[in-house]
């Protein structure tokens, strides 16, 4: 197993990648007016810390029971959070209600070409390290992720398989790639406070082509393989990071992803994206 | 700050240097005996390891108190456990009496030159790649890693001031290198489960020497200190880990240490040893 430790990366996920790619694609009028984006908190900072490189303002619309690890890391980089109702309705509504009173851009989770292609630079990195990955897993939220590890992964190596890995109490991937039609989380009290929200129609369409399968963990799982990280890999790693390793701790985990190596003569090489470390210590 | 990341270690910390240096110094007939040891976790897993390595037999004394991830890692590497009471008269004497009985060969947690040596290459390899480096910091219990690190910095560069850290609930090393007089821990109920033993006779000759200071830190320090390494640098490391951080984090500690750089213009570029990261979660 190969781990991509994007929980060692500037702001602590994956998410610093697309937010980058998108505010440094701004022309100079649009950067000007500033960027504006709604998240539960990695993509937040994200967008806090890159917004700041750039010398803009950012307005980030934040659920008001986001962890206040979160919220401090947003204020620390810079960025302005307005609160609002843990939905998705209030979210997207709050935003749009800032992007017309500032002008500002929005810079949307995952449904946005620039954001999937700078997530896609996790498993493009993680290829060209170790090129000769049988499978990659990642795992799935809005899908900004796993669709840009798709685009990435395949990109460097057609023949390496990309599966999302997705909590069963927020399983509206599954659900969506399954029947065939978008599917909206609408409750998902789950650990992974990552990956609560739903597939856009962008990610939703790459997935659709690109991505060989979505496997669901139970909470008792994202516990324990969170629990294997930090006592045996030494490094903190969120829930949400958990869920992509989850599946392959199961007995017959790795067989059952079908790969061409996995005899005991031929082992396979599996990457897995560790995709955030913000966690807040109680004591 | 320069972390040297021990606890990314293979066993999880710096013993195993000691460790495999000591047990591949052996002649073959002295290894033909096995070895045995006393320690309270971590140098009980390297011994372990090591004796695995040279596939030799290794008898470990551990305290009955000893946290239950340090004996499952010493039973994982092949280790056979010997419990006793948890003071340094019982660790003795059992580990004598096993050494009597089966003619093992003593590796003694610190108070051998060859386990000196050993944990000298941590501060060696980290000035190698940190030249320049104005101190050191790391924590001190039996001493065996803070004379090492006095001899592996000073070895690469003369200018390079070594410290020690250590619980104000343990200070016996603050206390002997104070006195002049080798100070016995009696009793120590510090967070700081790896540094509750005492200098032995080599150690403190060491230190005595080349030593350039003991800072005390409180329990509130190590617990903020090991929080900040959690949360900020996404690795897992053991309280005894965070005692060597916990000076820098106070107002006015890293000018406390009274280095040839330290204005604003010219900081100064301090290493730590981060010794280990073993600690069993409960959740």
């Amino acid at each position: 197993m190969f781990f991509k430790c994007e929980n060692l990366q500037k702001t602590g996920s994956f998410k610093i990648r697309g937010a980058t790619n998108a505010i440094f694609s701004l022309s100079d009028g649009e950067a000007g007016r500033g960027v504006v984006t709604h998240s539960s908190g990695n993509h937040a900072a994200a967008v806090a810390c890159a917004a700041g490189w750039r010398g803009i303002a950012a307005s980030i619309v934040m659920p008001k029971n986001a962890p206040a690890v979160k919220c401090r890391a947003v204020e620390a980089y810079g960025g302005k959070i307005t609160f609002c109702e843990p939905t998705v309705t209030s979210r997207a509504e709050t935003a749009a209600r800032i992007q017309q009173e500032t002008g500002a851009v929005m810079v949307h989770p995952y449904d946005d070409d620039r954001i999937i292609a700078g997530q896609a630079t996790a498993a493009k990195e993680l290829l060209e390290e170790v090129p000769g990955l049988d499978a990659v897993l990642a795992p799935v939220s809005g899908g900004g992720l796993l669709s840009g590890t798709c685009l990435g992964a395949k990109g460097q190596n057609r023949q390496t398989k990309v599966f999302g890995c997705e909590p069963e109490r927020a399983d509206d991937a599954y659900r969506s790639l399954t029947s065939g039609v978008l599917q909206k989380q609408e409750s998902s009290d789950t650990i992974a406070d990552g990956l609560r929200a739903s597939l856009a129609p962008r990610t939703f369409a790459i997935l659709r082509e690109h991505v060989d399968g979505v496997l669901l963990v139970t909470e008792q799982e994202i516990v324990e393989a969170m629990k294997r990280v930090w006592e045996h890999m030494k490094v903190v790693v969120e829930p949400s990071s958990a869920v992509a390793l989850a599946p392959l701790l199961r007995p017959g985990g790795i067989s059952a992803l079908g790969l061409r190596r996995s005899s005991a003569e031929e082992k396979s090489r599996i990457g897995i994206i560790l995709s955030g470390g913000n966690v807040e210590l109680k004591c």
